[in-house]
């Protein structure tokens, strides 16, 4: 099998010689070349320059046996077209100086044409894709609630508070607001597909802030609604989220493909849950990457233990890969689920 | 049944005649009677004078038909008289200045006799308890992990890092760090007992950082500890923590009377999971508190609701009132929950 088919077949949930593997920010702060591009160029202007953006993307294929390619961009890019001040600050994180604060900022926000809007983001696309030799390349967004989540409260938040106090004050607008996102998401991620990504991810990191009923009512509906739209390109769709354990059943019926969870639920009980059908991402904790390299490559294996050679795995953290992490334990770590995936493979023909 | 019973006979799981409540942080910010001391004393003072400490504990008594007071402290408490320099810094949290970073660090943290360095709690505990007239007070400290993280990051963390990457590179000192917590956390819990309170609650409010894996080799053992000193004295013990949806089975298996859960799993999901027997405290998102009183109360329904009549339920938020909450809101909440016991009490009875 070559590297290349790895990623989409275990997505299909088809029989793999090895286990695919990318991880979640692997262009990004922990890699020296990165830093030596993002010491000349804001955030925005990477996602924004094609060239600098391919470049990036393409630095951890070049030092890591990766089985996918994922663009570089950033979730809240489709927050500018519609209206968003974004702004990263250094040492904050992302800021957007006129949230959504009232039911009157949610109609104010524009239309997204998704192939005008974030023209750029697809550029680098058609660019990674052409140079990609047959290794697929992932396209992603932000899903309509974390999207939401970092509207309104107008950055990163620990309670998503104000979030969720819109949702129970405001239900009319919350759902006005969700479905303008959940268009954008989808049409994004379509248009991604079509300028050359093999799959897309949507992102709903901050998900788990919600309880099941929540996610049930005010957030599930508007996530299935973009995930079907970005299944009509063709493409294969994943759907990740952090703190997912108290609802992976609801989750997954949004109708993603492959569903990636963190570490915080073992991938067997998801399995066990989920039925032997699921196609499962994940998960092992990045801080496993900051200890000793015979640790993080221990902790791999037990990921692939849990996952016990099923078919359908795609492995990769829980979350990104935090900025501390040395890039010889990523090696390591890509290389370990390398170096073990053919047993497994065996294991899954034999059932 | 006498409004002092029902919390101390749902924590054995016997029948009560409506659901019993009280709310983490119920004596906190929120509370304007509460603020106007802290406009004049520091939180570390509030605690160390059980004069002040014994006023902040009653104020929510007289506001609310709570079914406990629970002591005003502050899980960081113990770790003073172990030597961590810890200062409240204002709109930071708590910082401590001396935090664990080697293996060096931990056998130079000191013994802890909870009789003579938390004398001040014990003193307010018993001050409280004189006072309530039959209405239980519960005691607290912090779990082990929990205290480890503060010690070792020096401060609230959002991803755990050093923590997580302290056990995995330096597990003897690691495990050293947690017997010498477990200790104090026991001898804690048991002490605030033998001062008067009725029962007493562990909260290991950082757990659900951990994977499943991790969490039941580097930190159950030692919560595990802690709960079976705690219940040498007698009394119910009560164990929280909040992202613990991938876990609830090992978490239980920790032994304390009462499990604590956050809004990320439904209540009845997590009975499908432990059994009936298993008693089950929370979970109301303490966000529906900030948004209209009837959304606040419908929420605290659907809660009752999920609960089903079940014995062993207490009512509680799945995690401490938030700072901005309409004290109204926590009336109507507290109300609500009394309201609508008594059919599910019915409900127990003809099972």
């Amino acid at each position: 099998m070559r590297r290349g088919e790895r990623f989409l077949a275990a997505c299909r949930g088809e029989a793999v010689d090895r286990t695919p593997v990318w991880l979640m920010r692997q262009a990004g702060r922990y890699l020296p070349e990165y830093r030596a591009i993002r010491a000349r160029h804001s955030l925005l202007d990477i996602c924004g320059d094609p060239e600098l953006a391919t470049e990036v993307t393409l630095q951890p294929l070049r030092l890591f046996e990766l089985d996918a390619a994922i663009v570089f961009a950033d979730i809240l890019l489709p927050l500018v077209p519609m209206g968003a001040r974004l702004e990263f600050a250094a040492g904050e994180g992302p800021l957007i100086h006129n949230p959504v604060r009232s039911p009157a900022d949610v109609p104010r926000l524009l239309e997204v044409d998704p192939r005008r809007d974030l023209a750029h983001v697809l550029r680098t696309v058609e660019r990674v894709a052409a140079r990609l030799e047959g290794l697929p390349l992932i396209g992603f967004a932000g899903a309509p609630f974390t999207l939401a989540s970092y509207l309104v409260e107008g950055g990163p938040s620990r309670h998503h508070a104000r979030t969720k106090t819109f949702l129970l004050r405001h239900p009319a607008a919350w759902h006005d607001l969700m479905a303008r996102l959940a268009a954008v998401t989808g049409a994004y991620l379509r248009a991604q597909v079509e300028a050359g990504a093999s799959a897309v991810q949507m992102f709903d990191s901050w998900v788990g802030a919600l309880s099941p009923t929540d996610y049930e009512r005010h957030v599930l509906p508007y996530s299935r609604l973009a995930i079907e739209e970005a299944r009509a390109s063709g493409a294969p769709v994943l759907h990740f989220g952090t703190n997912t354990a108290g609802f992976l059943e609801l989750m997954h019926s949004a109708g993603a493909d492959v569903l990636g969870i963190d570490w915080r639920v073992r991938l067997d009980d998801a399995w066990t849950r989920l039925g032997p059908d699921a196609r499962l991402q994940g998960n092992l904790d990045p801080v496993a990457l900051l200890g000793p390299v015979e640790e993080a490559e221990a902790r791999a294996h037990a990921v692939l233990e849990q996952a016990g050679g099923r078919r359908g795995h795609v492995f990769n953290l829980g979350h990104g890969i935090l900025p501390e992490t040395p890039p010889e334990n990523v090696r390591a770590v890509v290389d370990a689920v390398h170096a073990v995936g053919l047993p497994h493979a065996d294991m899954a023909r034999a059932r």
